[in-house]
């Protein structure tokens, strides 16, 4: 609608000067490309945003257009620009290929924070690939049989119309009711006046999001984090200030520092068996994070995603199970990364002062869930046994994640370094320090193996260079073949000759 | 979380001295109540606010004490305001009341835009009231039969697995192809890749809102207008401007004014037998509309919740059907209003430079709305004789419409002035000038019939005097009881000697 084409994505003199952030050093045109790259990848840059021709930024930047020409080229080739008929290049965006703008290779999906969950669903459907892209349990995995006889339960019961008319936006009041041994099983003591019936823990975050933040606040949040976290931040206006987060958790010091400067209205908290990382924040630390949230009165929303799927260790409680979380933290848990994702049902617990408030969000989004899900999944929960449902699936995974893990340290033990977190579906590969994560994603989409990179979960220059490894989808058969190629692509990126030679012979 | 209770909900001696808005004249106390309660219902107090002690009101406004606390004891009896234990009153919301704030006459439910959909839910199912209240088809009358058939093949088929899946947050592509025929019996030619498939038109209306609004901008809004509406604005932080709409639509010069003194981000019509009024916005208009909103570049959101349940005259295109509508109109419908609301299911058709925006947004909203329930609408309107359902909905309530509209306007003929519309499961009583809908309302469920009142569609104090009598869900067989509880209270509210003696004798 508005002619948002008119404001060139462009640089200044002061960007390429400066050398902060990554890929700042080398030749001028890698530092144009690597920069554009930052920008997009950061929001800064909109898909569809025009920009700037290159003349004119070869003369902002006193630099030879040639050199300008070679950075577009380049992104153009990592799928980041297109170029339109009629002139002009462009911040890409999938809809402009649809558009059929014109992209120079076109088998390079475009990197954007925004479509990453497209992406990976593509990813993870694509003929030949072996993805390590879905961190969610298989269907055959999960439970999904017994479910679906609770929803035909349902359908023949004398209740079907009741799950056809409006229902309350907190969600119907037998799934509150069941969901209350569920959470009491993670220590969460709570009434079913509390909860709200979300879809999905990501509807969870952005009602707390709309709730509480306005244009311009500030969030902390762990970099890097969960994409659906970052986007409800930008979608509310506000800024994400991130927060390292590493196997031993945060630097609480750094925590209360920034508070004390940035002033946020939020903190966001993935604490268990972090998307992507897989870290996990140690116990003594949970009750020191209430403590600090308390003291400086800043909300935390925890988004606990899947805490049943803990393979080694002792379940820890979550925030909002710890005394005095109850006044602080906003508890968002989905069904979708230890049972279902495609039914869309999760839970929020605000804590009570917000509970109007979030609830008049929901409202506003979206009415309500839809009733018959949440008929059947509160039949599941009440009469299926649960409990033996996570004995399998953690089973099944732990072997899984064992066996993935020995394979890539086996294959990959080179070029960087493997967690293994105790628990969750993702492993998490930290490069060394002179493999860009972006080049090992193009070749490897290229040789057939798939994954997400730690660029997709960062909002700040200053990310880490990594893969995320997620095994919810793949055959344990393609583990070995997956790790393979993805040694070969590490090989290819570190030593382009070697690889090429290697390949002749 | 924050202290919102340090600023007390208060007035200043111009708010009392200004004539402007409904209800201003009068004694004092009267005046004080009324704008208090202008302002809870415009959003300007918010539920859980503290209010202003009698005796520091009283000194602001250089008035008796006696005077204040008369205003808020019928504040209170109306439920806007409640006590609580250890002094204090404070504007009235649900939660205040589960926590057992004091409610000085019980049984007034509060009025506040947010809580209303809540509250015609329970007016609905409350044990011996005749409830008008609900707009949309009874679901025997529906065709959800055949739905729980598609539903349970779907359950059945081997495809089951792809329903719990993650799916792109478009929608699934069975059921964008499947809208498409749909769409074009509205005159509406569209391509899958152009559709996103949303909880209802409410999350349509929402996305919108927040892919187009910044805190601040304004929005032109029909006065009154379904209170979704309201709330999408409000959510964004942004102000609607109000636009009077009646039988015959718009004033298109007022509109004009409008664009070119507010320079509103967006306009959002229900320009089909509006929710709540039932009237229609006539087919020159349309187009003017259209033409009004290219030459001002001001985007339209065309919320069409109900253009088949049409019972006389020829149908109407939608705005975005029109020439030039496809760039400017963001085209939002639900299945709700004629079909079954609790599947929670719509289509958005945004213009195409504005896809990728909303699609995003979608994301960041839920990831995606629940496969199952697409796959199996998608079935549903490939397979099922929907011309037949809709003749058969029309057919049934065009006679419940006649009916009740009839016994309506022989019970309340003295009253207030009914309309017929061409559709819809609304009829808009308009009560003669010294009717005031509120205390109709809290007369009424006392009575045993429930309605909707104006206010509750009004985000402006120039607030119509009228009733939403919806009959979707009403049985024909209360019709005639319904209407002669409703003109008992209309003659208990314009003359409440007469009404007690009646009663007596």
């Amino acid at each position: 609608m508005s002619n948002k084409t008119d404001d060139y994505a462009t640089l200044s003199p002061a960007d390429i000067e400066g050398t902060s952030g990554a890929g700042s050093s080398g030749p001028v045109y890698a530092r144009i490309r690597d920069l554009f790259e930052e920008k997009v990848l950061s929001g800064q840059y909109r898909p569809g945003q025009r920009v700037a021709p290159i003349r004119e930024m070869a003369r902002r930047l006193s630099i030879n257009p040639m050199t300008v020409a070679r950075a577009y080229r380049e992104l153009g080739e990592r799928g980041l620009l297109v170029s339109r008929r009629g002139g002009g290049s462009f911040i890409a965006s999938a809809e402009m290929k649809r558009q059929g703008g014109k992209t120079p290779s076109g088998n390079d999906p475009a990197i954007d924070p925004q479509g990453i969950s497209s992406r990976l669903f593509e990813l993870a459907r694509a003929p030949g690939v072996i993805a390590f892209t879905g961190n969610y349990p298989a269907v055959e995995i999960s439970d999904a049989r017994s479910f679906a006889n609770c929803l035909r339960e349902k359908l023949d019961s004398g209740d079907t119309d009741s799950f056809f008319r409006y229902d309350p936006p907190s969600g119907r009041e037998e799934l509150r009711e069941a969901l209350l041994p569920f959470l009491a099983a993670h220590s969460i003591i709570s009434r079913s006046d509390d909860l709200i019936v979300t879809a999905g823990g990501q509807q969870g975050m952005d009602i707390v999001a709309r709730h509480l933040l306005s244009p311009g606040d500030r969030v902390i949040l762990e970099q890097p984090a969960y994409f659906g976290a970052i986007n409800v931040i930008r979608a509310a206006g506000a800024i994400p200030v991130p927060l390292q987060f590493g196997p031993q958790g945060f630097d609480l010091e750094q925590l209360e520092l920034a508070i004390h400067r940035q002033k946020p209205k939020l903190i966001i908290i993935n604490p268990t068996f972090q998307n992507p990382t897989g870290h996990t924040v140690p116990l003594e630390q949970r009750q020191e994070l209430i403590n600090l949230a308390l003291r400086t009165n800043t909300p935390i929303l925890e988004d606990d995603h899947c805490p049943e799927i803990r393979f080694r260790g002792l379940p820890l409680p979550p925030l909002r199970s710890l005394p005095g979380g109850d006044r602080i933290v906003f508890y968002t848990r989905g069904f979708g990364k230890v049972f279902i994702p495609g039914i869309r049902l999760g839970v929020l617990i605000p804590p009570r002062a917000a509970l109007e408030g979030c609830l008049s969000m929901k409202a506003t989004t979206d009415l309500q869930s839809p009733a018959l899900l949440q008929g059947a999944l509160a039949d599941y929960l009440t009469r299926s046994d649960w409990p033996s449902y996570l004995e399998r699936l953690r089973a099944t995974y732990r072997e899984r994640q064992e066996n993935l893990h020995a394979e890539l340290v086996a294959a990959t033990g080179d070029y960087g370094s493997l967690s293994l977190p105790d628990g969750g579906l993702n492993l998490w590969l930290q490069l060394n320090g002179e493999i860009e994560p972006r080049d090992v994603y193009f070749n490897a989409v290229r040789r057939g193996v798939a994954f997400a990179i730690a660029d997709s979960f960062s909002f700040h220059p200053a990310r880490p260079k990594a893969l995320r490894i997620a095994f919810g989808l793949t055959d344990p058969a393609d583990f070995r073949e997956g790790a393979t190629r993805l040694t070969a692509v590490l090989q290819s990126v570190v030593s382009p000759q070697l690889s090429l030679s290697s390949a002749v012979t």
